[in-house]
């Protein structure tokens, strides 16, 4: 049995937002839509992925709301694809994973890409409690679980398509 | 072509972070063992993989030294699959799933895991930015680009065995 098969029977957000975004072609679509790139050909050219495997996942990505195809021209070529705001929501997860591979792959110093914020300083991201402000890091955590749907069902209910 | 080949020829932490961790199984594994599974057979019976898919998953982690063999049982059966410090600092990647798959698939209110803050308030992380403090969103970011390794020679001299 495949993951997607095996993830529906959990009850688990985590394992939902995997099902949706949590594969390789699809993460970098992400970034690159994210760094500004909308159409099929640029995604293509960029990525160096199969036009059959990009067509998959933009069509996914939309059936899940991430993206949506702009109004201006639906012609195949001309097609933009965009993220909504649920796809902009899904910005801390590269966020998170471009902080990890500087620090882990590339190592300080070599990173690819230098990340600077709107005050001027270099990105060191650090997740924050919203509600007291203080840092959020394993372990400062206490999960309780609840009776909630499978994954199967709240994806079936959150497609948007 | 895979994705593997085509992403080593890429410059990118994001691309390095999802060669490492950004697939599915992988995911769910780290999410098992921040929730405190250690041992094989309990990753395997919590998410129903195949065992080979389990094993070579389990090999790269160890491989990239995100997870070590504890040292107490080296047999097989008894072995231990423990975080290091580098697999520890994955937490905001899953963090950030969970809270998207929350508010997106699952929606308020009706999230499986209620998760609480040492602060006593439910969970709502948010990035900020370790100098100022301010909110990291995307918009905030100017991205300087700098001559870096490919991701291929970065994630040969990541591996840690």
């Amino acid at each position: 049995m495949g993951w997607a098969e095996q993830f529906e029977k959990d009850t688990c957000a985590i394992a939902a937002a995997v099902s949706v975004v949590g594969d390789p072609w699809t993460l970098l679509i992400l970034r690159d839509a994210f760094l500004g790139v909308r159409r099929f050909e640029d995604f293509r050219r960029g990525l160096g992925v199969a036009r059959s495997v990009l067509a998959a996942r933009l069509k996914k990505l939309v059936q899940y709301g991430i993206m949506r195809i702009g109004a201006d021209d639906l012609s195949f070529g001309r097609r933009q694809y965009l993220l909504t705001p649920k796809g902009r929501d899904l910005f801390p997860i590269l966020l998170s994973l471009k902080a990890w591979g500087d620090v882990h792959i590339y190592g300080r110093g070599a990173e690819p890409h230098d990340s600077v914020h709107t005050c001027g300083c270099h990105i060191d991201p650090k997740f924050t409690c919203a509600a007291c402000g203080g840092p959020i890091e394993f372990g400062d955590l206490r999960v309780n679980t609840r009776a909630a749907k499978k994954v199967g069902d709240a994806l079936a209910a959150a497609r948007a398509v």
